[in-house]
């Protein structure tokens, strides 16, 4: 089944935003094993933006549009689809309910304008906007469909894997069954990676089994298994055997499957061994901390941090003594200090260089992660390339990382908890 | 005259790599006067770039690929450019010559696929390769023609900036320039923004100036005002008027221009008022002082802060003694308490409910942005909508936007900073 891409925006064409909605729905697509051989742009423009779906639905079953569902008088979206599926627009009752009911919440006064939002091509089905005020649209085209999704990605991503996903099943003609699964991993980079995999992408070469590496940035580099055939059991079975194929020749650089996070596996590696954390942070400024509490109930084990971005700040909240801040020794006493000033077992620490600037002759990448657990510290060295930003995310999610090895114990990790040092 | 852009890789069309590509080259379009009105990605098929090519030929002057010219079998570009031209391919003994002096250089054997890259259509130019192995093409076909550069995004800015651009110009047909200007807000809606500018919107109804309301999420709504002329000073011109229009009838809601962020702002009027900052965190957990350290030499004026998630952290470390922790009362403790502990003269705060649970029989979504400045504080509520993510993030740029309204001493600040109340 052949799927279309259509992102509509000028700002898109311009450059002002990168497209990475038509992205992440070609992963989509991907991984649940749909075709997607054309993805378009186009503008702010009725005539150009049929132009283009008409072109879309010549060789695809069905479209997917993201963009131009907002109020504003260059949102369009809704106008020209109806016109593609020569069906007229009409106000939605429960659309409009919903909207002024998000506006009464808000304590907003809606304008006339919201009220286009509620406008739908006739025959159209509804797709709740449960996260912003865009409804989505499952319009027929003849024999073929367009959806249309809203550009803001959250509220794009939702409907995508809910609505948009279960219609472009249930209109598959044939009893494929695609199941992906997803290997997160931490701290090898893409090329060792498929290297270390080589022996296994061999085996498969020819099966009914792919691998895909995907590098991506923060989150690590992705292992995508993906599975065809025409049993589920079948298929989920085939992913368990490769998944363990994996984990014999990656071992612990695997930290999770499919929506594990590192900040969701430290949190439950915290759960289960009942150790409570804290962070003190230089570089990261607070990002390790913030990556932490994302996970829900993270009240449950996490105390705190401090942010310890002036020196003074160092010295008296977390008793650094040391006069060298980008240092195994500062990384240390941060460790330390914020557990004992926070009351927690195990206390996490980042201090270094994020750039532009260079601190203390130490060149600009240059990081310490300290830990510490039960008053016993240690800390490690990592050099990170690229620009500022980049530093610091990357120092946090190998923080994050250094934090998972050691509450599990692993070999890569401080050695500081385990069987041998848990009293 | 209109460039269509044509991005090439499966990868794309998976999802495995966002195409950033064609938004540097819309940039570089937009900004030196090109239109682009279509875009399109299409995977390493011969057949299905072809059909692309042919497309993006039919209404345009010129098309950009990117992508494909690398010396891999999947790397088909050039053979797909020499049919739709009606060229064949000829070795080149110059770019052959490169090629092999690179490998040399390298101490790399060469293999044989690296002699495809010495290939190019009969009776085209070639771009140097200065950063890579891969030469840019310029084909002609008819009165158009195809650029070809290297998917590799430095690679490809460095032609797209020199070659691409010179050919562009001395091809232009007519001397039309075209220049935008965004201004960034923060606190009113995309539909309220586009009422209060409509009066401005319907007097340019037919101009050659254009608005777009760009909703975006965390990062506020963009105002881009987008002039077509043919005089440079003429359009920046015409553009300082429209700001100055937009001021008039959004006032402080805009909070900058371009590429002004909402940290960016605070750290210009920190640094030029002298006025040191520490924030108290709760639910943002670290994410306001990891905006702040964003910004490059935030050293200068941020001196750090606490992030108080447990209760116990806000008692004993902030001295708030309230016993209920999403209050204005705790809000005001936290941000008196870190400008306290920190010794900065501005202290900021955040407490309320990220969810999914609710605290306090306070609904989820409910926060209080705390402010203190030389011993005096205030607490305002605001009640945010969405998931945790969601909840947490716009918490953190409404305490930031609050930061900067208090500093410049905004009526929609707390009134503790400014001409009456600085000493």
């Amino acid at each position: 089944m052949e799927v279309a891409v259509v992102a509509i925006g000028t700002e898109l064409l311009l450059g002002q935003i990168v497209d990475s909605n038509s992205a992440r729905i070609g992963q989509m697509l991907a991984a649940n094993g749909f075709s997607s051989h054309l993805q378009l742009k186009v503008g702010d423009n009725h005539e150009r933006i049929v132009a283009a779906l008409e072109l879309a639905l010549h060789d695809a079953d069905a479209v997917i549009t993201s963009g131009g569902l907002g109020p504003t008088q260059d949102d369009i979206t809704r106008e020209a689809i109806a016109e593609v599926a020569h069906r007229p627009l009409r106000e939605d009752a429960g659309v409009r309910a919903v909207i002024e009911d998000l506006f009464a919440q808000r304590g907003r006064p809606m304008s006339a304008n919201n009220y286009r939002q509620a406008l739908v091509p006739e025959g159209a089905t509804v797709i709740a906007q449960r996260k912003g005020t865009a409804p989505g649209l499952v319009v027929p085209v003849g024999e073929k469909v367009i959806f249309a999704l809203p550009g803001v990605p959250y509220e794009l991503d939702d409907m995508l894997a809910n609505e948009v996903l279960a219609e472009l099943r249930a209109r598959r003609r044939d009893d494929t069954v695609i199941r992906s699964r997803v290997l997160r991993t931490w701290g090898i980079g893409e090329s060792r990676l498929a290297e270390l995999m080589a022996p296994r992408f061999e085996e498969l070469e020819g099966s009914n089994i792919t691998i895909a590496f995907l590098a991506s940035g923060i989150e690590g580099v992705k292992v995508r298994f993906t599975v065809s055939t025409t049993d589920v059991d079948e298929a989920i079975a085939l992913l368990d055997h490769e998944e363990g194929q994996a984990r014999r020749l990656l071992g612990d650089a695997i930290f999770g499957v499919d929506d594990d996070t590192l900040e969701s596996v430290v949190a439950q590696l915290a759960l289960t061994q009942g150790v409570s954390v804290a962070v003190a942070e230089s570089l990261t400024g607070g990002m390790v901390a913030s990556q932490l509490v994302r996970v829900p109930g993270a009240s449950r084990w996490f105390l705190g941090g401090i942010v310890s971005y002036a020196s003074a700040v160092k010295e008296e909240l977390l008793g650094v003594t040391t006069s060298t801040v980008v240092s195994e020794e500062a990384a240390c006493s941060m460790a330390e200090g914020v557990a004992r000033l926070l009351g927690s077992e195990l206390g996490a620490s980042t201090t270094g260089v994020a750039g532009p600037e260079i601190i203390e002759d130490q060149p600009v990448g240059t990081v310490w992660i300290g830990m510490s657990y039960r008053g016993r510290s240690a800390a490690r060295k990592v050099q990170l390339l690229g620009d500022r930003e980049r530093i610091r995310t990357y120092a946090t999610a190998t923080a994050l990382d250094l934090v998972r090895l050691t509450l599990s114990g692993s070999a890569r990790g401080f050695g500081l908890v385990g069987l041998n040092s848990d009293s």
